[in-house]
């Protein structure tokens, strides 16, 4: 890994090059995801089977389209036990943080007669997408699905893309069905994101879709919001550790790493205070390297957008830290908790040496979908209050409202709706 | 106002004619603002100065775009007394009402070691848009700002576009100054809302954009959504009246008109179970709309998205209020407290035949910025959470790791990423 002088011009350098992975710069993908959306809005399940078959090389349709129960208790037994107990005790986890992000309906009532309050009421319906390809991705099931069910969302539409034998992989199909799904489809890409949006034949719309996915996922996703909501849109994974001299670089090295497996887009970077750190861990990175299984695509990544950026102060790189607002943020110093109440921007923050990012992405609790590519400066984590709303309650008496009539008249008023400050006024006619 | 009996055809029809007012669908302005979008992040000042004169007609440029000091305290002077106390009434209870929304950061710390928490950080920096035209709209600027205040926002840039002379209403300006803005930019449409997020020599890029707009700004939100945060995508207002045979009919079409005027697409719909109250409510509505000073406009918004819907029971109307999900919601029944308990959609709800829409606009306190156009099945109201962000936080002890690293292993490993487990093996590697 490059090690770099943090300073003023190498920290623009950094933080534009980052920003070119921003999904929203892809615009060469916007036509063609823009076109599978409109067309599976007029065609519906005729053009979902049409895209699966083109770009998933599967044959679906109607009848085969939806998971079944044979299919899932099947599904089931191929499972190797041990991986379905490690899923459960993650679950188990992941339900108790989530428990506790729950918020409540609350009233405030006072003696002239008025009651104001905020209702929270769960979505009816979301969606939520699975990524398909080589492996199967049974954590980022669980991390989507078990918010909406702690939320108490009544559907929850499972989509992901199905294999060209037409099957959905089992330890996929295990996790859905472990964490709550109410039923699942076999749809993937764009074609999956507008079809929950639209719905067809086969497939609800639903009122909201979550979950990570590629570039085409990504912009379909920005593509629909709106008709309805969606999370924050995912980009590549990155991970930033903030470490003085007290770390341990192979530790360091290998948290690093950890992100840049995911893909050659993704990003791994040391901000250290200390040039020593800065050299170990460049040692260590390198030698990990030779020997993961990844190693091509770690390699790739690291040139792409790998760098340890060597800081004059722990000032100057919690600055940083901030400006890059990195989607994971480990802070590996001899003061980990300090400095966290410096961080204003990331995504999901691990402290101290021994929590290691991966205890996030698999087992700790907090949700492992986090805001990527700086958007961690103005959203958050997955959570429950992503599959909840609030509606305002308003009541007042005729007394309290008596009271007040002329301020609300003389507003709207000033405002020229004058059927506004009518309303009221005829309440009041004599 | 045309009567209509409820039943499944014409509530398909009716929903179906709501959703034509659905700012997605203005695909024909798309490519206009992606180009104003475009030339004003590429060209910044010059782009924004440009734009400002050919829509506004207002000569504006580096020294005159920033609203002074001094132009703020001439506006405060030209305020009248007496609109001013009123505001400052709304205020107080504006902010007492958001106060309530505050949420706080919480940690969960348990004797093996480990530490889960979720920190709330407020954002660094957001835009508030508020509409010119020929009408002041401070309520707009009260709603939009005190959130933001309250959540603890440092930088709250707000945007309006100038008059053709230049200048900003004083009203809005008192408002903007009293709510909390700290730098005010003479700027509106699509131009402000590029402006904001991407910046320019003279405006400050923010993290997020919120308030209400035409159909330009609508779809400028769009556009830069990933970019920044927005609030929801705002649609013409609407109101949706459920009403048994209880309700006064003359405060009922009262209110419906109140949210006709605003324009042309706007939408007020009642659907009740009493044919009684169905006429007398079309009778009043017909001669209110007579005397109000924005007749042409009622009219207009009657003839399109104006219904009086019947319906043959009190689950059946709830059924449709569910599936319209309107933005403003009065419930004029017998039991309005019960029947609020079977709304699931709605983004204010005015209880009770005291309680008239505009004193939601104007002075109860929750915020009039809501989801219009069936998103309140999805969205909320904009709130004090919509300022603020999460960061998860976690920290594991040695121990607490080493009890389940073999588990974070296994569950990385199954997902084939092996430099994900690699980083949480070193730290037990004999």
């Amino acid at each position: 890994m490059r090690i770099v002088a943090l300073d003023e011009n190498s920290k623009k350098d950094i933080l534009a090059d980052l920003l070119k992975r921003d999904p929203n710069n892809y615009t060469a993908y916007s036509d063609t995801v823009q076109e599978i959306v409109d067309t599976v809005k007029r065609d519906r399940d005729a053009a979902v089977f049409s895209y699966t078959e083109q770009f998933d090389h599967a044959v679906i349709d109607a009848s085969t389209i939806r998971v079944t129960k044979e299919e899932i208790e099947e599904a089931m037994r191929e499972v190797e036990p041990g991986l379905l107990e490690v899923m459960k005790r993650s679950m188990k986890n992941i339900r108790a943080f989530h428990e506790k992000q729950k918020t409540y309906s609350w009233f405030d009532s006072k003696p002239d007669g008025t009651i104001l309050g905020q209702k929270i009421t769960a979505l009816s319906s979301v969606g939520v997408y699975v990524p398909g390809g080589k492996a199967a991705y049974p954590s980022s099931v669980l991390m989507n699905i078990i918010p909406a069910e702690v939320a108490g969302v009544e559907k929850i539409v499972m989509v992901t893309p199905p294999g060209r034998d037409g099957k959905v992989n089992p330890v996929t199909l295990t996790a859905a069905h472990l964490a709550g799904a109410t039923e699942v489809y076999k749809v993937g890409g764009a074609q999956a994101i507008a079809a929950l949006a639209f719905g067809t034949e086969s497939i609800p719309r639903v009122n909201k879709i979550v979950g990570p996915g590629n570039i085409f996922v990504a912009l379909a996703k920005k593509a629909v919001y709106g008709h309805v909501s969606i999370d924050s849109i995912a980009g590549p994974s990155e991970i930033l550790v903030l470490a003085d001299e007290s770390a341990n670089p192979r530790f360091v090295a290998a948290d690093l790493l950890s992100q840049a497996e995911h893909d050659e887009l993704a990003s791994a970077i040391l901000v250290t205070t200390s040039m020593d750190l800065a050299k170990k861990v460049s040692e260590e990175a390198k030698q990990f390297t030779k020997e993961l299984s990844r190693s091509e695509i770690i390699q790739k990544s690291l040139d792409n957008y790998g760098y340890i950026l060597v800081a004059d102060s722990m000032a100057d790189a919690l600055e940083t830290v901030n400006e890059i607002a990195p989607e994971h943020l480990e802070i590996v110093t001899k003061n980990p908790f300090e400095d966290m109440t410096r961080v204003k921007n990331a995504g999901a923050i691990f402290i101290g040496e021994y929590s290691s990012e991966p205890l996030g992405d698999y087992f700790a609790g907090p949700n492992h979908v986090l805001p990527t590519n700086g958007t961690a400066k103005f959203f958050s984590p997955l959570n429950v209050d992503d599959f909840v709303k609030k509606s305002s309650i308003i009541y007042y008496s005729k007394d309290a409202l008596e009271a007040i009539h002329e301020d609300i008249e003389a507003f709207a008023e000033a405002e020229q709706l004058t059927a506004h400050a009518n309303s009221v006024r005829v309440r009041f006619e004599k």
